[in-house]
């Protein structure tokens, strides 16, 4: 049962006229992890599945600075359905938690593009990796 | 009682391996609608106020390519509080609902950083600028 | 003997830890005026075109701010070989040049991605609308 | 005499509609190499430092994908002059060239806005580093 994390370096171009890692970033770091969680538990390349994302929710807690170096960005499955994942998030700089994200991921036919069933070695790594 | 609406150019930077306007993108859609917003109807520079991003919510409904050209947000104010704002947006492409967002404000006493009443002249232009 | 421009929209987001447009985004600038001369001069979706950028070079001359609001990129075109052309670019604001760039693209073939000569329709287009 | 070494992960999000890191983010890979630089060698937050890039270039010799999971950015001194420092760069992935940058960067007087010289710390510690 294991939870996947991620360590991802904050750029200079991640700050924003506020001093601060901009909002949209966090958008981009969940998107890295989720990029490397495909790699490591679904032994795939993200460009390459068909696959789109329905929902993204962010909650901030503290701000990250570009002296914070990096932050680790965890992933865990919420819940798996039919056609779709939701996938839980927490990033952390320095040990605190900086946010919160929830995001959707829905599996696509890449013909029709309409939703399509979990492809099954996907759902069974999923399934192996978390131990649901 | 108004609707604010920005325009946005999609950029060819905006699209991602997946040949459509990326995730984060639509958070930094939004936020240019509100940094219009605040031009437009609090009459502010966004960069020199003391507000911080509480949460973001997005949800998606139809991709972005970069030949729809042009993107309109819409600001509405769902609910203003003592110290918070919560603002929903509609993210339209070519007439279509791409996104619907929703996102929390909230006002900080530059000094402290702690949440802070919104500014008076602040609150009575929402106010009035939405007929709330 | 046109010269091409394009209006492009400061956001928030370009904006960088120093209050100013972030070097990289200049790049970002130019690559949108190329994708709107595509669009306007070449009557083509860059997208689609199998070129690529050999090179690039910026001088920055003054600082942009999100107050300036827009810049106004030109594009001309410099020298136009066998399967490259070099263009040069102005970004403007608020009538002063605040960068000048020069960008060098090499048609490629899309199956062996060698450098093919420039389709006779690009060429022509450009040499009509800059009276080359 | 040494050559500084950055290392940078290629995001998801580096990578544009060609399906190869975008050319601007060239520009944040050696901006990035620069603040480690700057972190390193001079032992200084680039953010609190008073300069500016006065200019760029960059010459592409491959595309990096997603796939090369990192780049090596190294960072030389080619030239130091009273007020400006030229450094030159190249950007590695997988033991390839992928792109050489030079960027010359102006030390300025935080008040005026004006070149001033180098400071005495930062010309010493580039020239023990570098063996010039």
């Amino acid at each position: 049962m294991s939870t996947h994390t991620a360590e991802i370096d904050v750029r200079f171009r991640d700050i924003d006229a506020m001093g601060h890692v901009n909002n949209a970033v966090y958008a981009t770091y969940v998107e890295q992890a989720r990029t490397l969680y495909f790699r490591d538990v679904l032994d795939a390349d993200i460009s390459r599945v068909s696959t789109v994302l329905a929902s993204l929710s962010l909650d901030f807690r503290r701000s990250v600075e570009l002296t914070d170096g990096t932050v680790t960005v965890t992933s865990d499955v919420a819940e798996i359905g039919r056609s779709s994942v939701t996938m839980t998030h927490e990033v952390r700089a320095d040990g605190d938690v900086a946010a919160e994200a929830e995001a959707t991921l829905v599996s696509l036919d890449p013909d029709t593009e309409t939703p399509t069933p979990i492809p099954k070695d996907y759902r069974s790594a999923m399934e192996t990796y978390h131990g649901l």
